[in-house]
């Protein structure tokens, strides 16, 4: 799992050394606290459980640019003319950072590993065949891998009504050019799994939209695309990526339950697993925790986007993760599933607009893992050392044998149930003890 | 569908006459202005169009309190010492108002209809054995029929922790036994459909609780309520009604899309349909007309429960609807849908705590069926003389044929889409015109 | 009132007629059905009431970029290469769009009217000097006047951290370079309003942030701009908008009664007065017609900034205003203001990310327009023919006499109420009669 | 500080003993891990610094139901038939729980230490009479103080329409001569400040309210309290809490920033400061150290009511405070204002619906004031020991000296400005560093 510092021709981090870990007491904000990678939880190298990945589009294409304003980042590995030679820059940048962060897997869009020509497809397949190569060395001499790739079908104007979902079928047919090459890059660079963002798969007016026929039309272009994919020899995991809206009103992943119905309704459940981000959970009304629990017993958790949201802001803030409580329970969950198979947890967040200086892309990424390395400790100290497990358990525990274990194995009909109520006395609930869980978990943390 | 004044013994709403149309022109609030039940609307008079029911417990056991103060609402007739005559005078009320009003359906739960005993089963299905003959007189004598029962089986402190959910088999037994007897009142009174609505079908706290199995037990309570009201005869349609939350944290019907899922994966898509209501599908994030559509695009879209939230108020603030373009929204969606077979649209609204005239109930429930009413009337207007059907279909027509159609038909592969990808130039995207599509609404409201 | 078309040497919207008034009946997009500006109410032609303003960044610099995509919009006025030459091609084609539309007045940003050069203030100063000569010809010709100007002092990257909130003195010495030049070019072209937005005077954290030491400079800076304006000849208002966050987390100009508070605080009430946004109130957690009230109560409703937000998308989304019912109880309260005096009704919305039709520009405003006279004609019809005005005055005349209006005269003390209180029984409260009031609404749009 | 423990003729919670202090190694969740009342943090043990006190309402009143359910809780103090020997009951039990948990304060609403009677001013008066000496006896054997009490002004129908701004005079001086009582009440146990929270003192509708008026009634009322308590030889402080909504729809003291600016506006600064609520600061779109940071900045931090919010629902959910960096950053504001002077940290928090053992409430308690002493140790931590004042300090440093400070003492003009603008050449901003702000706390968390 670990990886080498791999610079390209220049150093584009220059005043930064490779990420140690210093344990507790460290006070350097470039050092990890908690994050020991070989340092065995669960069973398991804690390294293996997170499986971290750098997203490529936030750390080294996001500019700072927002509604209100123009870009504020310093971005050199941006200047130079040549789209190749600026894609090469690029990926040094990234691998430089990766590698010194310590990171052993990256994630991509294929317009961040490369720019978009104008308008041509061939062009822009092309300057793919440019940079992929370049990325598969740089993979090969760093050993950080893809953990997985996906298509940027929101940003070009041509995809202002949708990509899959269209009205235009001539754009849904470019869309699936355009996603071909990005299966195509994924496999070729050994990503294990590939990921379904629906960025402008929803609707901005009801009015003019067909719903039923656009949701029709994503669930085909899901098809085929795993067709395509499995029939070129990719192994790994499709994750769909649940988000309420932004940019779109209203988006059809609205969440992991909506999704979930999706994958059955048209009979995607066995390629297909759900990627959880907790901006986007928050986003749609629920906890990250429970966003995950929800794919867990589906048997759908594949992969998670960590950041968080501004409670007080109603948009994608896209933050570095820091509550270690929330974190706690999310690795509870976690651990709990099994971990990631072709998963693992990639830092789909941004430093803010006004965070300039370069060590502040090192210092969030530094204080992200330490902070799900803090709730990984303390999930296997609730799991293993509290009393919570058992007082779950033990909730239910009627259930587990006579009438509750029938009504479980559907040998009780209404008719059963009511002859039993008659036969009970009034039965005092027990204490839910929200209150001790929380006290229990906080103990913990 | 027209029903007849029906008074009890006395008269609860002394100065109060029935409700008649008189006209857009018509100043008075004791009137219709556009809720004409005989005026023929898309080939169907408004009446059977709509389906107006009212609800029991919001209109007639509504006290006024909150969470921080007192009932405030004069309601004589929860004054008799003995329940059963209780229940009468209540259902008397019920009856003058409803007949008044000249809505043709009611809807109840259980325990609105009669008050609970104590503890006991045997005593409660004692006195539903009372109240629900009397109900039936009055169906028989006033020609209004009953939409849909239900089980309150939320408000006891039993079911603190859940009915169906509930971790314990005891509680789950106990709401088995009194759901058979709502379903029983339901079959004797001839309700088009049963209602359930997750009151505390969900969890307060993710901690304790294990979601895979509690959502197990309730879809399996689903399944053995259906099964005991087939074999005993109802005909009708059970409803599922989306919430999000309230009174718990996260209730597990969240929204039309989880609960389609949901009944998808247990099977249950046969005999249930859903119940939206206005107020939870935007405690959920969702419009009201999204939520039908989401419906009837399952072709689930059952029955309405007619009401809007607050939207600087995050709880389900329950106020008799307005607004006249959401509800042309609406209705254009259950236009197309066919309208209604077992459902309606019930006024799960109710009248502000401070609204404490007896004729506000009443003025609340004419403007609300008033409001739905011009929106029938402008939808109608829209969907048979407006543009907008036709730019609609318009924007997908490269579905209809070619490519495209082919596309719908699973003909084309994503190496295909590639193709034609390479072979089309580059597409302007058309723009979506959501401005004049909403021109086009008001001008028709 | 009246304007007159003004093309520049070419025609930038060359298949668009004048906009006319049509009437109710009309089913012309682009044509008024309500908005007849001659049409008196409430004793003035509407015209005056309303003054409508254009917003020159949304119509004629906004290109339909958002965080998850490129431009979308065509704005061939910006193809120029010579940055005078481009500003006057986008005056040319602001000031057909406004002749045609035939509004009275617009509104803008300095960087708005002229693109910024990189960074030198004096170049930014030569531009302006060059652009404001053209702007005054094209109001003269044109009979357009300037509603208000302000100064973008939140795009640039160096106002990241805030412009007179920053906590470096040298950027806020650069913003009040900035804010001078702009007050002079509104001073120059006669404009009857200043606008302060408080873009990023605010905080992202306030973990770095000394939020008492940046409130004083933003009132020392308001304080400074009012002295120079008022010595160099300006005679209007000054306006603050509120907005609670976006971009920065919080902003310190929250919402009407913050502001009014702060301007209380720092002795600024006689020249400012406040530019309500419907969005911003929105985004508050307030209604648009609360924040009208707030400001009318304090004597300082001056200007609006007419838009709506997405009740269901928690950012400024900035569509065009459409509810008819929001807008007649926005009219109520701007008429019994007396309307305004310096302000007027400034479109502060833009056409949707993928409205990308020339037309959809001219429809958006036409309907906006068109649903704020048709609140002018319900708030008439209220205010003049209903029994709100006089049901919300008998409803408080127990302080218009005898020991009520003791009370409001200062003339009670606590123990004056006490012995009060022991004098009178008990007091049945009046209902509120919510349900009423809204029917009347409702009966009048 | 330290109080003794005190029972009445009976214990109510017998199975608790007396809550110790046994440090973080404790697995003991009816003992406290981190408070430490004599431990010295910041110069002042931490007792006397927090002064914690118990709600009344929450602990001893609050019986669990919420506006879907009945009563959950076990609460056998309030079976007695006498009204005061309930009180009495209650007071005993309420004084048990205080001195087993070691709180030094508590703080009660008038209709809390005894229950209203029908309608009779006298009558209740008679009551408190009968009740006030017993809690004087209480404090006086147990040590425990009153931190502040309060009128209900909310609960009874009477104030459906607010108490002090309603429209019916008569009511106002009914809620007058209640508040008298409160005050003398509060007095004569030498409460230390005394509580205004404005229930219902807002709106439900716009349409039906002359807030102007509403507000000055609002205004009169508190001076006239404020006169009598003065003229009576309360020496404490008047504290108003602010809350966006809930009960009504919009409550007149929204947030601090609202409250401060009505305060000034109506004279009233120097008697008055604020109580802030974590979980109203949430409601109205705050963090609570931003409500904490406006009041401390305006000088006017009065005092705490400790709980939480839950992000997901949006009413008040009243949690007790769990999170541990909220906390930390509020205590740093608190210790940096100074602390409180005649405030405390009131628990108005209350355990959830369905957690009925007895020992809940402790352990409630015990977690909340352990998560503030955990607060409390980070922030000295912060504050002494970490680089986060001086970062923030050199933030502003230009403001220190120079052309800053300059303009800080008023004397730079906006054409100072603008010279100093041309001379200077273009300034790259600081980075605002907001991740290593948030690493720093993270790190001593």
């Amino acid at each position: 799992m670990s990886t080498k510092l791999t610079l390209g021709s220049k150093t584009w981090f220059p005043n930064i050394d490779p990420i140690a870990y210093e344990g507790p007491d460290s006070t350097n904000p470039l050092a990890f606290r908690h994050y020991d990678a070989a340092r065995v939880v669960m069973g398991k190298p804690l390294g293996e459980w997170m499986r971290f990945a750098v997203a490529y589009w936030h750390s080294f294409c996001g500019n700072g640019g927002d509604p209100f304003g123009a870009p504020t980042r310093p971005m050199p590995w941006t200047d130079a003319v040549d789209p190749v030679q600026r894609a090469k820059d690029k990926a040094d940048a990234a691998f430089e950072f990766i590698t010194k962060l310590g990171a052993p897997y990256y994630c991509f869009h294929d317009t961040d590993i490369i720019d978009e020509p104008g308008t041509s497809l061939a062009e822009f397949e092309q300057r793919m065949a440019a940079i992929v190569p370049y990325l598969k060395e740089k993979q090969d001499a760093s050993g950080v891998k893809l953990l997985w790739g996906t298509a940027n079908l929101f940003s070009n104007p041509r995809f202002m009504n949708g990509a899959s979902t269209n009205p235009e079928f001539a754009i849904l047919a470019r869309a699936g050019g355009q996603l071909k090459g990005a299966i195509d890059a994924t496999i070729a660079l050994g990503g294990e799994g590939y990921v379904f963002w629906g960025g402008r798969e929803g609707y901005l007016s009801l009015l003019n939209t067909d719903m039923k026929r656009e949701r029709e039309h994503f669930a085909r272009f899901l098809t085929i695309a795993r067709d395509y994919a499995r029939a070129n020899g990719f192994q790994g995991k499709f994750f769909i990526e649940p988000k309420p809206c932004e940019p779109t009103k209203h988006q059809y992943d609205f969440d992991a339950a909506t999704v979930i119905g999706f994958l059955r309704e048209f009979d995607l459940l066995g390629d297909f697993a759900l990627n959880i981000e907790a901006n986007h959970a928050t986003l749609a009304g629920h906890t990250f925790p429970h966003e995950l629990q929800v794919s867990a017993d589906a048997g759908l958790l594949g992969s998670v986007d960590a950041n968080r949201g501004d409670v007080q802001n109603g948009w994608d803030t896209d933050q570095f993760p820091v509550d270690p409580i929330e974190l706690a329970e999310a690795m509870m969950i976690i651990f709990q599933a099994g971990g990631f198979s072709n998963g693992g947890i990639n830092f789909d967040a941004k430093i803010r607009r006004n965070s300039t200086d370069p060590e502040d892309l090192f210092i969030a990424h530094v204080a992200g893992m330490d902070a799900f390395a803090r709730g990984a400790l303390a999930a296997e100290k609730i799991l293993t050392g509290s009393e919570i497990p058992g007082m779950r358990k033990a909730r239910y525990a009627s259930f587990d044998s006579g009438d509750g274990k029938a009504y479980e194995e559907c040998g009780l009909s209404l008719e059963d149930l009511h002859k039993i109520a008659h036969g009970q006395g009034e039965i005092t609930p027990a204490s839910g003890r929200q209150e001790l869980y929380e006290s229990i978990v906080l103990r913990h943390v």
